[in-house]
């Protein structure tokens, strides 16, 4: 529900309220959904609510991404998985589906970095997540076009190397992510509060945070924003298979490891194939082992294509409290409903 | 600071002050140090703030437990590395040092359980916390001694059987505490969310929490107590050896480890040790080598004797954020003062 803008109407869904009515579903609605936050994460990103969505391989296009940023969140459309020439369809129409800001999630260590870079500048995208990778090659460059450049840490050190090259801000995310995943293994409740002393550019909490309960304890922690990848990896709009998404959204405590730290850690949802991961190396597989058994395109096979034996399915630890495929929408507007919901019943204590 | 029980004067530190300093005195720390919460953990165990100092092995002998009890916490004797008459006897000790609630940490599957039972209930001892085994067996005859029962968990299926069991509250700890830990790998962030969805007892969250912003976090997500385990080990009333108490000080991210998985996972600090069980585990140790590898007795050897390179060193990941010795008391204050900072500012935003 919003005011019409031209004549002050309350509007829901298309439909005009009479002016009962409207106060009605006002006071059921506005506070939660429409009161925007103020924050340096909203005022860096000029967006309603401090919620990011991670940039997915193969999850987040631009249909995802439009959505979270059509929703008051900050959408991101995940590079990793796409030639330069998809990622500049992808952005041509994410700026179609959205006139709110969206960016894009860059890893560094990526062998069409150059090509992804002129694509990013010859599009005129305004807001880059840098992962993976050094960001001193690249803050610079994108800065000077005018570009919000947002670094993905998991430790102390690259959070410092990153202020240090000049990012705006800093994703600090813990050992409950899903995906690739610091070798500390420090824990996004541990992680946090390490950043947040370390660095004075804002800190956006990741690993572990998919609602409003979570995204509360990632402020109380310090954070000024959250970036939410697995709940939105399962979202109506992504992307991914749909097989992929009713796994995990049967999945339960215990279901994700953190598998193949002999090659560069990755949370991966259990099934034949992390299975046979995990019995290579409790029998202590070598590197080469492992990459040969690792082959190549398995995160396509799993996410893209569904292939939930074969596929390697990268999700955070969190999706043991997922019940739904929802719209995106629907996630972001849960969230606030609930943070407002959490943080009111925590002043009555 | 405190009033003195008989004509209400303040005194600080054994000094008896006049009205005017102690009035200062009094504003500057009434609110934070001596305004009780109200919330289910403390009527639970009618004591000041909801912060549970962890019965730890070689740590928490009468001396912690009493100076945290003292302080309007929580004490717990840790059980775990006494034999049941030095358990009577730290029993005895902690009556005599406080006469406010305390408890004692019983490990279920330690081959003394039945005479330490019987010591407690000899001692008439009114808190029990359980863990490490099955709480069906001892919850229902503790209950009927009058005792206050805690059973610690890290997944929701034994959070479930603890409440079935009749316990009165729920210890859920995470991935990044020390010491013995759940094989699920959940953590803090996680798992809070998960157990308080699942019981309808109060939960104290436990992994990673030291700091009062920690603590904001935990009952952002739900928790209503706090078990701090690591920050008590080392302070100056704990029983650990002072050369622990440094190296845990000294500790980084990425410093401690969840080892022996294929044993019981236990989180340790890197060592000489420690080094030879990732050295073993990664070329596929089996579980025989890695029990001989172990041996007995090192957890002794290493907290409380004080042997940093052979000794078996449980501390938690949150160890990376100390940078003090400090007393019980100290402690404490800091987390509750720095709790109503957060909670303060928190409110602004």
């Amino acid at each position: 529900m919003k005011p019409n803008p031209i004549n002050g109407d309350w509007v829901l869904d298309g439909f005009l309220l009479n002016n009962h009515n409207a106060k009605i579903v006002n006071s059921m609605h506005t506070f939660a959904i429409y009161t925007a936050m103020e924050n340096r994460i909203c005022k860096l990103f000029d967006i309603q609510y401090p919620i990011i969505q991670g940039g997915m391989i193969w999850c987040s296009g631009w249909r995802l991404a439009s959505a979270v940023s059509n929703a008051g969140g900050l959408g991101l459309i995940g590079s990793g998985s796409m030639y330069p020439d998809v990622l500049r369809e992808h952005i041509q129409k994410c700026k179609k589906a959205t006139d709110k800001p969206f960016g894009v999630n860059l890893p560094l260590f990526y062998p069409d970095l150059e090509d992804h870079l002129q694509v990013i500048e010859q599009e005129g995208v305004k807001i880059v997540f840098t992962s993976a990778g050094n960001p001193a090659l690249t803050t610079g460059r994108l800065k000077a076009a005018g570009v919000k450049v947002v670094q993905v840490i998991s430790n102390t050190k690259f959070a410092k190397k990153a202020q240090e090259a000049g990012v705006d801000a800093i994703v600090a995310e813990g050992f409950e992510a899903g995906g690739h995943n610091g070798r500390e293994e420090t824990t996004t409740l541990c992680l946090i509060e390490l950043i947040q002393k370390a660095v004075q550019v804002p800190v956006i909490a990741a690993g572990g945070i998919a609602t409003g309960k979570s995204m509360f304890a990632a402020f109380a922690l310090g954070a000024e924003g959250v970036q939410i990848g697995s709940r939105f990896a399962i979202s109506e709009e992504s992307s991914a298979h749909i097989d992929f998404k009713k796994a995990v959204v049967a999945a339960q405590e215990g279901d994700t490891r953190l598998s193949l730290k002999k090659l560069m850690p990755v949370r991966l949802l259990n099934n034949a194939f992390a299975a046979k991961v995990l019995e290579a190396e409790a029998r202590g597989a070598e590197k080469t082992e492992l990459e040969e058994l690792l082959g190549r395109a398995r995160a396509k096979k799993g996410i893209f294509e569904g292939d939930l034996q074969e596929g390697e399915l990268e999700i955070g630890q969190v999706s043991a409290l997922f019940s739904a495929i929802q719209p995106a929408a629907t996630i972001i507007n849960e969230i606030v409903t609930d943070y407002r919901r959490a943080v009111d019943e925590f002043k009555s204590f």
